[in-house]
């Protein structure tokens, strides 16, 4: 194997799931790669370095950009809040660097297509962090759909709630606020996932219509009670290019849903269900079976199901979050060792990023609008 | 107890269900008031014959008019299509007798209207057949919901989903032609159920959109192949008055759901979900209970649940759909014997039709729609 | 149709269940016998008069005997306890009328076999109650064992398993005396149940190991604390005829479990399982199916399984508790209008009470034990 | 943190897993000593070499002895099959080494008894690799119950049953000869797990009666038809100290389970069941809740729950078998810094493997065996 000097940008929560996946894929697949962890950035020198002693990176800084210019850093990740995106793409393809980046791409549809355009025209392999859709199951999903086995695609009813913000007692904080968060709460939180997994499900979405409104509409910040200024929860119904339809819900306070991250998509010879809860099972309906025989098969994940054998050898052993991040992670190399953008690349970002936009339009002006009317 | 004379008109499915209930419905519940099966009327006098030997009831005719002015007859269950029930309606009214009619109540939230305001003008008892909301489980939710243990209701996901036109091979029908069933599809035919929920879980909705369309847009007639004039399935977002959201799914080709009527409730304090193909069972989500002991609990239906022990002393041994409808006619007795009106009364079949109503035209003209547009 | 006069001994749970049973079973599928309810006894006059009159009886007497004797009464049910059993099926035998007698047949098996030896000897129409495996899962379960589509039954994981001794402030009672219930407790209360599904399933079985024991030593009885006397828990170890091996378990304190009688039947070309808290519903795995496509299928009732479209047209309707009892009506009117016996018959139940008296011999004895053992 | 050099017996499916979780468990858990990948042996020194290249390791040979002498490698552990523990683990103990050993620790209890006291009295830190128990689920389940809230525990049902040869066209193996297997074969295999999981939530076997039998008598072997030497599948019923009951299945054809290690504890005041596949969650009973609010509630695992936070900072995420196998690896690098002996040691490895001898002799001999008369 060859070793490729990875650059983090980024130590918390994501930044530390990347460092267990750099640490294990190349033994895992088997990649043509093995990444190096070369440097860590954080926005601190010392925090950096604290890090980088932690996890085991061979160097550290306070300062991207120093991370960006390194020699030893010949691919980056980018695993940092979306108002930093922007200028990290744009240093990493002046460096002539390959980015994989965390979702969301940009913080509107514009930048998201900025940076897309930027990265594809200097010709460098991207990707965007989308993980749940890695799991073995929803691959699986995407495959049987693509077989054609449940027939074409007539609706998908979908959503993806939480209820981390549930609690009245929680406090404000750079969620709630659109300058450090953005214009949308759970909108721009949590259903960006599950709009990737509808637009990679059934196609295209060429119109929707939205509702999205705030539950909890003051929290107790540093000076006091203040306002939220981003949408608790909401839902909005898709038509898709196809003509499928669908709905989709969204919500930080859904009390009781952990990890609400579901899908049924129904087609015209049988039918998909998933919950991310239960990831290790696909649900699926085959509509051709004899009258008396029919039902929803739980099919659990095994050696026979896409990416599940490197990690285990028995059916229902069982993958869990991190397994995704590896997995992703073995997709970014085999895109920077084949040149091939391997998806969900920029593009696809962009294209989830212009969903989000047109939802916030939709609720703002309470009518209908075409995907198209936005950039 | 007191002898009570009941004619039934229609000898459908509806009308054994409301047979088999009215046999049982006095030795379950202990009744005021014992019912006899008078007279029981269809379409033609040798068919009512038929089906009077066979359920057991004492008169038949082929003439529902006659029923009606028939002095055994002290009170009417209407069990045929909508386009009947208005003419049915009046007709008992002027005969000064209570009515049972099942759902929905008018083909049009107009003549809904008037049969509404027509019998409660003569003062008479009247109900509408919403069955799947008197499941002890669902009875169990609407309570819990008054006690406020579960908070304020802030969201609702609900949907009624079936498959029963998925197969293409499947014919033209009534329920595909507008001039016989309504201008509703699967619209007409399986949301008013699940509406009905919403209304009585969550309150009065203000506004909605809709979006609803034909999948199966040809099927074989007894002319050949012709056009399906109504909504195979579809969704709606809904807005309600004390300030929650929701949507609501419906459709008649959603392959492998056979009583897909579900719903989940989110408050401030918990949540609750159910699912009438397990409707011995309710789904509670307390917030307040410590972080590490937190859950979804399903509670299995027993005798501390409501209208449950009349039924079986033991958990768990469950009830199915005929004491869904057995229930109803303790309540029409009850309202009948009281003189006080036993909810779902026409006025709410009315509310349901009105939301149904808004839902077309929110469809028809791609935009937002108050109910108060909606006569 | 024909009528049939039919005399109910016991008023208690299973008197209502079998009242409500008669009074539709005729509407429901079209009997070639329409029961009439001549005539209910229980241990007085008064009480017997009340329950005639509340659940529409047209006679009743506070002895027994005397609705034996009643001509009107032209076949009995018996619904009392256990210990009344054999002199009341003796005495409907010399008045050669029918019976339908509850579980468990006798107290032990000598006595079953005199009541099964004595009514055979008079080639009357006999039957026991064993109402859960009349589910239409349970019976689709046979079908499809029967059918050979899962192959060879190797192996069987039974239970019933319920809490309602759980409690240990509950007080002693006739279940906790050898003289008053069994020298089984759980071991006679419950396991009956699943020891003839076991029966029906898998088929005879050969030889067994049993482990029973009190776990609540004392219960309060109205003279202070009294010695529980029967087991309140314990499992059995099953060796079949065929070959087949397979463990049971029976519990009155399983705490959470309200209905817990289920089964998991493994083949050698699939596999069954099934949970009577979800009694609509049974899952199949078929084991020659693609090995990326295979996994248990949850199968919902509808009118194409046994037994269903009687009670209703639509799949996912439901049935409960009551319609068990139905379906033995049709069975035990059908067996006297043909004079041919339906299974489960009073060998059937007298096999079942050999099971439990093995059990409880091999409990005593610290052994394994062959049925053969037991008279 | 101070590095720690370990040598790795076998390159199998567990050599892979715990390469695995070396290459993370530091920077998952912050652990005191880093694991370093020093020497990796397997039977040949080709195949050595090449997994040294694809897993990272730094030395190897197809030695085990040279390992184990290595100075470079200061802990062992071994992932070969059961027949060569012995003599690697006396190795180790000559060099002074710690010493990891999968399950099952020996191939028969003396063998496990000389090995567990050779080790104690050589005071060097031990394990068996016991991964399932691991999860974070069956942690809280050990966690609650020692806390109390399900009261005294009465009742155990459980089971480790898959289908990895449940196909009768699988060939024979090792797995079903005795002079390469054990003489127990799913007894072997997979009960030891589950039996493992008895001893650690609800305490010591006092006695047990087994029965196993093959179901599958032939397979095809290099030369024909060859005679399957062990189980294929079986029950016992279990007797604790603390007056406890349970039964136990095992099986490696159990059509449909893939990794069906489940149980269901019951306690006075309370329940606990849990699934394997389903391995994130552990669903809770108490009995003391209000009588119309109980049920079995779903714990999903999160941050709140043991060892969770240090893979995932959200609730529902999920973790699978390679963590299992981390937190392992956590546990034996900290009885290393310690010197502390840290649960499950070569002790608990031999008292399961006294169960599955005990079960043994009950199936030869066809009768209750205490575990006491197995050395």
């Amino acid at each position: 194997m060859r070793e490729l000097g990875i650059g983090l940008i980024g130590a918390g929560y994501m930044g530390k799931a990347h460092t267990l996946a750099l640490r294990t894929v190349d033994a895992t697949f088997g990649t043509a790669l093995r990444p190096t962890c070369a440097s860590i950035a954080t926005s601190t020198a010392e925090g950096a370095a604290e890090h980088a002693a932690r996890w085991g990176w061979q160097d550290s800084t306070g300062d991207w950009r120093e991370l960006v210019d390194n020699p030893a850093v010949q691919a980056v990740i980018i695993a940092t809040p979306p108002r930093t995106h922007r200028d990290m793409v744009m240093a990493c393809i002046a460096a002539r660097k390959p980015v994989f980046c965390e979702k969301p791409l940009g913080c509107n549809p514009a930048e998201s297509l900025a940076m897309t355009e930027a990265i594809e025209h200097a010709g460098l392999p991207n990707m965007v962090g989308f993980n749940y859709i890695r799991t073995p199951a929803s691959q699986l999903a995407r495959q049987i759909i693509a077989s054609g086995d449940i027939g074409d695609v007539i609706q998908i009813t979908a959503e993806h709630v939480e209820d981390y913000l549930h609690d009245p007692a929680l406090p404000a904080s750079w969620r709630t606020r659109i300058a450090t968060g953005t214009e949308a709460g759970a909108l721009g939180d949590v259903a960006p996932h599950i709009v990737n997994a509808c637009l990679r499900l059934v196609g295209p979405v060429e119109s929707l219509v939205a509702d999205a409104h705030v539950v909890q509409s003051t929290r107790l910040g540093p000076n006091g009670p203040e306002t939220v200024e981003n949408d608790d929860q909401g839902q909005m119904l898709l038509r898709f290019a196809n003509g499928a339809s669908g709905s989709l819900s969204f919500s930080r306070m859904a009390a009781g849903r952990k990890m609400g991250y579901t899908y049924r998509v129904t087609g015209t010879r049988g039918a998909l269900a998933f919950d991310q809860e239960d990831q290790n099972a696909l649900w699926l309906y085959d509509a051709t079976r004899p009258v008396e025989r029919r039902g929803f098969q739980k099919i659990v994940m095994g050696p026979a199901h896409p990416d599940y054998l490197a990690f285990n050898q028995g059916v229902g052993h069982g993958t869990g979050y991190n397994e995704q991040i590896v997995i992703e992670m073995r997709d970014f190399l085999e895109a920077i060792a084949t040149g091939k953008a391997i998806w969900p690349t920029f593009r696809d970002g962009y294209e989830v990023d212009r969903i989000i936009a047109a939802a916030l339009r939709s609720n703002a002006e309470r009518r209908w609008v075409t995907i198209g009317e936005v950039a």
